[in-house]
């Protein structure tokens, strides 16, 4: 998740990228760099200045000394390849300083194509996946004769990841821009053009905006720009007037920051991702030094949603690499005097990576000779620092309380981890591991199918019929369990409705008892070898006159019999179906609350990153 | 889960009946009915008569208007597929009335079977899987020639599911009965014959069992039984003298069942600990046969109310014992692939020895060579045969559903197990176990000082002002989390009100939104070295003007300023308190369920054994 910015005009560019960036920094804040390619008085050329830390080292160093010109490419950086410091920020140029490129996102083949490159003479500066883009669109701009717009579309041709490019060339006054997962948008103004990762870095200078697609490649002038795909072939793409005022550009047009991020989890998901499947070799890298033979058992622990991606987390391990997890509630392990030695590997799930009980149950490990590793959103948290491994997950800065993006991005660094494990054990074969990676590309369009208009309208209206229930029980079993815990306790968070999760099977112990015909009941029922016995609890519940709210997978007409309401989700693989099911009781919890007239993004009595006891 | 009778002899099959299934009728209240073999002159013929709704509404029915006949069989109902109604309930009859049949538990295979059935000409007037298994039965006696024994045994070889089932003829006196999972007991009288799922049932007529075992299949006469397997083969099964004293099974002066169990915990207790403490040496004498050091991990399986004993038996061995210990849910352990092998100690916890989860969890486990321990109340239940070893907790008959005593019980043999493995283990010396020794002495004393009448009074007084709250949270941290969870479940199971169990420093992550005004909050806030930050969760919320009931240790004056109502309960060792504390939570579930006016005793919904998935 980092901060791009673009522009083109007549205006000096320093002015536009550094007031662009700002808008941008909660993107990311490891470095910030700029390039600007200078008028012909002060002797052309693209001039590149860029600085480790915050935005404001770098806004402060410009002001000293200023880079005049009127074309310019910013971009503020969250590391994932290479240590934040000066020399990896952005932008990047070859080594003759003609062309310059930002990138966002990872590039999968970066290795193969930088030692290509580097038979071929070139020579690097940076760590980076990003440079290696640079040569290769150099190389490429040679053989097609200097056409710059050529030279890019054909080095992508080479490329296989995600990403958001910008490029520029000191012999041309225009900018070249594609994207794929990482978002772009084009703002337009009279004689000026822009072009940024997100809206609000241009609310200041223009409305008059055009929305990127996945695919989309883009050459910028003064007055004016062209759209292609990939192959070449012109698209056309409207200007929309976004009246947003600037704090609902922050949510991307969505009415809260919770929406917002529950429709970012394609791309989130996508970011946790890639990099790290090797689909032709049925292995997973996650880039951590961790030796998977050193430990006999995992300790997990976390708190609230975490704890919850914790437990996923315990099956998955358990099934794929048969060792041993236990799962704890923080508050509770640091206090326990806990069974943990040397052969013992802590994992703390923290998305702020701040959480002080989680902090404090992380020190406890490591007192007594635990392997630390972390799966964590914020980079450069406190955790980080103090663990010996981190996993991070991308999901990009998460605004709204009620977590959302971040609990399906660690499910999936969860699923990631045991794949790791069991491949690195032994006990998972290439055909089964292959299959599992499969199932875990599929996850960023699964997500984006299950958030489809018709999906998310038949929640809403599940949503409303039972929003004035006085309570809610959900049930789900083995891998889904958790969902069902997940799922209640985001209904409990912005709806305050009394919701709780069991296993399905666990109901009849006890919680039986609450059901009538007043209390809604959401069972997840997708596809599992499991279902019939899943079914058997609904039956349970309809006999007792309880309202059966049933997730099934799409195509299961069959059970919908069982159901007062259904809620079809896309068929997923078992073992990554969590990520995709938990999507839809999401929606439900937002819908509920916004019937409700909650403020989602602010529930009462909580806080985002809990950093006290 | 549900109730049979059978009876066959010289007395009117409607009297034996009706006070037998009055004995069961804990065991399952959505339905009774009867069917009886009516005399030549009445017309021959089975009359089925039957009722939704409890027990004395049929009573009532036949009292008006008496079924005459000397052959007969019975049953109370707990529904789990279709409606408790008329229709649904048992005995269900073929179409033309030849054939008769009760069954308890479930066939999986119900829909394909019916189906089937249907395309064959059959007709349903029922939606249960009973019916088809009576329209099966009849098929079959058309095939082998009207043999009734023979046409039961082959209808059975297509049924996949569990089952206790008791079928009679219209032209032959006799009735046969078969059972894979659900019990089935047969007395043996002089020139009569009775079945029952359960002893109290028969012990008005005789006391000469027999206990039927998975896979029986009997033929009863007048005059004497003959026991097959399914296969057909003869098998010997012997009478065994049954003493119990039917006394025991009487509310003895109490308003039910559950208040006098609460009363019955000091004997329970002592019961439990008798004979096994050695204080003079600080060992514990367990009289099983389990080899301390064959074991390197242990897993304790169980549902509801036992599984929160499991949670304090985890936290007991860990702490005292150094054992690594996970808890599961028997539903979810049994189908989940479990890590288990030689050497892991496998811990079932169940009151009745029946509950069919932890059963088929116990099995998984042997599959894999656990070595297996029970703690379990009901002597020679299902679980104790199959188990290496068994720790009775020998709190006695437990009618009222909500458990009791068994709860009381199952944490003192938790204890007395974490003592024995860390005294066989060495984790535990002389002096510090000498202390705990006496502590869990202690226990009778302390449970019955937590029963006296200003206590209870007190309680009752809580329980009132809160009594119409729409829901209620639980607190408690460390040995005491699993408490508050108990707490929680007692009050939903009897009440109907939403509580919900939560360790204190976890309410902050997400359940802490749910606190308003009028939310009360009971906190477990009893003399421990965590008594500070518990005493801290209490101020959030207190913060958030949540009503807070604080459960104290006696003389504790300072900490009840934070408190709007405050119960006082009796020091004990932080190691035993567990016991101690619960009792009070009990008696506020108790009086909250009073006050609201429920049947506290048959709650709705639930079933005391649990003998269905």
């Amino acid at each position: 998740m980092c901060g791009i910015v673009g522009y083109i005009g007549a205006r000096q560019a320093q002015d536009v990228l550094v007031s662009g960036l700002a808008k941008l920094e909660y993107r990311g804040y490891d470095s910030a760099g700029v390039a600007i390619l200078q008028s012909e008085q002060d002797g052309g050329g693209i001039e590149v200045r860029k600085k480790a830390g915050k935005l404001a080292n770098l806004a402060g160093e410009l002001q000293t000394a200023p880079l005049l010109g009127t074309l310019g490419i910013g971009h503020t950086r969250w590391a994932t390849h290479g240590l934040p410091n000066d020399t990896n920020a952005h932008p990047h140029a070859t080594e003759d300083g003609q062309i310059v490129i930002i990138h966002n996102g990872i590039i999968e083949n970066y290795l193969t194509l930088k030692a290509a490159l580097m038979q071929r003479g070139h020579t690097f500066k940076s760590e980076t996946d990003s440079e290696v883009l640079a040569h290769l669109i150099e190389e490429k701009y040679g053989q097609v004769g200097g056409n710059l717009y050529e030279a890019v579309r054909q080095a992508l041709g080479e490329v296989r990841g995600a990403y958001g490019i910008v490029v520029t060339h000191a012999n041309h006054r225009e900018i070249v821009a594609a994207r794929t997962v990482s978002p772009l948008v084009m703002g337009v103004g009279e004689g000026e053009m822009f072009l940024a990762s997100d809206v609000p870095a241009l609310l200041a200078y223009t409305r008059q905006m055009v929305f990127l697609h996945d695919g989309d490649m883009v050459v910028l002038h003064d007055d004016g720009f062209r759209v292609t795909d990939l192959a070449g072939n012109e698209v056309q793409r409207t200007i929309e007037h976004i009246d947003w005022d600037a704090e609902a550009a922050e949510k991307g047009g969505y009415d809260t920051y919770m929406l917002k991020e529950i429709y970012e989890q394609p791309t989130a998901l996508t970011n946790t991702l890639i990099g790290r499947l090797h689909d032709d070799s049925g292995e997973v890298n996650l880039d951590i030094n961790l030796d998977p033979s050193s430990f006999k058992r995992i300790s997990i622990i976390a708190c609230g949603t975490a704890y919850y991606a914790g437990l996923v987390g315990e099956y998955l391990i358990e099934q794929l690499a048969r060792i041993p997890v236990e799962v704890d509630v923080a508050s509770e392990y640091r206090y326990r005097n806990p069974l943990v030695s040397e052969d013992t590997l802590a994992i703390v799930i923290s998305q702020s990576g701040e959480t002080i009980d989680t902090l404090e149950a992380l020190r406890e490990a490591k007192k007594y000779g635990a392997k630390t590793l972390g799966v964590i959103n914020a980079k450069g948290s406190s955790m980080t620092r103090e663990l010996d491994d981190t996993l991070y997950i991308h999901a990009g800065p998460e605004i709204g309380v009620a977590s959302t993006k971040a609990y399906t991005a660690m499910v999936s660094a969860m699923l990631l981890l045991a794949l790791w494990l069991a491949r690195a054990r032994g006990t998972l074969d290439e055909v089964k591991a292959k299959e599992l990676l499969h199932a875990a590309r599929e996850l960023p369009r699964l997500v984006e199918e299950a958030l489809s208009p018709e999906r998310v309208e038949n929640i809403k209206r599940v949503a409303e019929k039972y929003a004035h229930s006085r309570d809610y029980l959900f049930l789900g079993r083995g891998v889904n369990a958790p969902t069902a815990l997940e799922g209640a306790l985001k209904l409990k968070e912005i709806s305050y409705i009394h919701a709780e999760g069991y296993a399905a099977g666990e109901m009849k112990h006890g919680p039986i008892a609450l059901i009538d015909s007043d209390l809604p009941v959401v069972v997840v029922a997708t596809e599992s070898r499991l279902l019939e016995k899943t079914i058997s609890n609904v039956q349970e519940v309809r006999a007792r006159a309880g309202k059966v709210i049933a997730l099934l997978s799409d195509g299961d007409i069959e059970n919908a019999q069982h159901a007062d309401d259904v809620i079809y989700v896309p068929r997923s693989h078992e073992m990554v179906s969590p990520v995709v099911n938990v999507v839809a009781l999401q929606l439900l919890s937002y819908f509920t609350a916004t019937a409700l007239g909650k403020d989602v993004d602010k529930p009462r009595n909580l806080a985002k990153s809990v950093t006290v006891e």
